[in-house]
């Protein structure tokens, strides 16, 4: 069976959105900067329909991911493009426009009913029992040998965590202080896992630091 | 002129120390873990007057950092062995015994006039007019070619981060989540330096991140 793998951008600091997030910023004040080792490659820019961009050792790790993932598990608030008061929206098809950067199956985990959504070659599958369910069936849909991405926010991640589902934790830690905003970790308590440095890519844009959950 | 820099291990959610610092835990709850990568080493351990130690990068990466130190500033909690009633004797030797692993000038930031003190190789020199000015004490004493290391704790670092003392910041990032204690960072206020990675050492035992001050 694949692996699950929850992998997120994360600033020095230790948070995975910046302060205040809004329609015009969904990822907090500065929080596009951890995003920036992956928005700058060649490889996100295709996912995304756009050309251009960087073909480096970046690119290579994110197509690397992208590759391996045969399905994603996210929350609602990262589906709906951030914490705000446009989050519940009922009819929210997602921040990303018509053809989604997915291109396989999504769970998001919510407290909403709703039909499956279909966008381009993405659909979206909305669990409302937990993030177990939704991981369990994203492992019933991606093939035997493709690793389940649990892809955030920090809620969606910790919960993950907490319940034993995840085998790897990949961070992209962007050389920035955020100095606010939502952190990774906070929603432990007490079931903190074990982990175990898998391996360390560098580059000047993110450290990207993989660990194993022992 | 040598660097400034500040070092300090942290864990992969981002504490310096953990929880409930006691006499038997003056790092805290599991703050030990924190510093497991040197002192296994046999850098360490020599500069402990002990035998033994793992002869590896982690201990070539601390002894590069010790050769390259000239003077250390660290704050009164860091000399005085964590947060706690015991912090303000104001006739403390600090925690490591008659003979500091330091061999070198240090500089204790602390509220208390006092005079310096002298244990083996290690001098102490109380410093009551800020973190500043232990820094340019420190500058002064350290040969020009030799680095300044401001050792801790984060309220330390995080002064002399906001005054823009600081030329370069190595975290030593332990593969642990703490869930609690005393974070890096949080004494920044809106003095938010801008970082640029220099370089990463990887080894099972901490990711060695290290980032000039823009």
């Amino acid at each position: 069976m694949g692996k699950v793998v929850a992998e997120i951008s994360i600033s020095l600091d230790g948070y995975v959105a910046g302060p205040s997030p809004s329609l015009e910023e969904p990822l907090g004040r500065g929080g596009e900067q951890l995003h920036e080792w992956a928005m700058r490659t060649k490889t996100f820019r295709e996912l995304h329909g756009m050309e251009g961009g960087d073909d480096d050792p970046d690119g290579e790790l994110l197509a690397e991911s992208v590759q391996a993932q045969g399905a994603v598990v996210m929350g609602r608030r990262m589906f709906s493009g951030g914490e705000g008061p446009w989050e519940d929206d009922p009819n929210a098809t997602g921040w990303w426009g018509d053809e989604p950067p997915f291109h396989k199956p999504v769970f998001v985990v919510t407290h909403q009913e709703r039909e499956p959504l279909v966008l381009g070659e993405t659909t979206f599958t909305f669990v409302t029992d937990g993030v177990s369910a939704a991981v369990e069936q994203a492992r019933a849909v991606a093939a035997a040998d493709r690793e389940v991405l649990v892809a955030g926010g920090a809620e969606t991640i910790d919960e993950a965590l907490a319940a034993g589902l995840v085998d790897e934790l990949q961070l992209h830690v962007a050389p920035v202080l955020l100095g606010g905003g939502t952190r990774l970790f906070e929603g432990l308590g007490a079931e903190r896992p074990r982990l175990e440095l898998v391996s360390v890519r560098e580059s000047p844009h993110a450290s990207h630091l993989r660990y194993r959950i022992a």
